[in-house]
């Protein structure tokens, strides 16, 4: 998606350890004319499949995945929560996550009440790098029996073992803006 | 908002310890044919206002943010995080909220980046109760000498003292649904 990818050379930070700043427009400060255009190309990319709920994880994923819907027949959007504790109860679908940046785990979840087996789920995602919560969020699917239409990326640094790890598992991946090399300050796209 | 009130009855569920429970369609899973309709309305409450800038705080004001700005020429979306760390550095504007529910402190924050005296924020959440949140929120635009325009609200227990407290500091507050009374499983607007 050209629009995004110039919006991350503009004004998107290469930091050191790896790190795309981009919270001054989409996961700090949010450009909500960018969120809907994001939203549309991803009902282009994914206008081949049965959609009837979306799936995110709290908090950068929400705004995102809240535009796609439009798009999408307005169908509900389920946001997983991160959880510390431990002790989760039985009405819900857990899975823990590693969050490599952060170095802590958490407890994704979510209510028995907003996933099932009738459900044909599309997740959306603000970054992927090693797959840690997209993968907590496509066994959370596979517990509660859903289908994982596909998952909706809008920025995969490809060059991470995240979307190889996605792929593998026959789930189909698209990104909005697709990172092969970051490095001195140059970010390419392919 | 007759709409919303409407769900609340009958989609909204009273529990005990003075707990209304709207995660079917606002803070876990989202109607978001029901978040535009909200957005309308904190446009048509808030419409001889100048506001430039929407503020929120994670997660669950979010969603309902982001579609209200569409609302008010797409202005820019910051929602503020919530730090467990105290050595907040000094790019972020930070207040301590104390949190009643969960009985835990966190530290809101928003980077100096994203606020300033230039801007006329509307602050917008989905809860207000005891307005811990709120009060971190509107200390943040003092802090940054930003002007609080108002305060959106989608459900305000006005029994408790958030409401008042706010209001008492001279700041408008209107609420989608007003909750004055809560008990043995019913529900009084007003």
């Amino acid at each position: 998606m050209k629009l995004l990818e110039d919006r991350i050379i503009n004004d998107g930070l290469i930091l050191e350890g790896d790190i795309l700043k981009v919270d001054n427009f989409l996961n700090h400060q949010m450009d909500v004319r960018l969120l809907e255009e994001m939203g549309k190309e991803f009902k282009s990319l994914f206008k081949e499949k049965k959609i009837n709920k979306i799936l995110t994880i709290e908090s950068s994923g929400i705004g995102i995945a809240v535009m796609a819907s439009r798009y999408f027949d307005y169908c509900p959007v389920v946001f997983a929560k991160k959880g510390k504790s431990s002790n989760v109860g039985g009405e819900v679908y857990s899975c823990l996550e590693k969050s490599y940046t952060r170095n802590v785990e958490y407890n994704v979840q979510v209510s028995k009440k907003y996933l099932s087996a009738d459900d044909s789920v599309l997740i959306i995602d603000d970054f992927l790098a090693n797959g840690e919560a997209l993968n907590a969020l496509i066994n959370i699917c596979k517990e509660a029996k859903a289908e994982v239409a596909g998952c909706g990326i809008v920025i995969t640094k490809a060059y991470q073992m995240g979307e190889k790890r996605i792929m593998d598992m026959g789930i189909e991946v698209k990104s909005l803006a697709r990172v092969v090399e970051m490095k001195n300050g140059e970010i390419k796209f392919g």
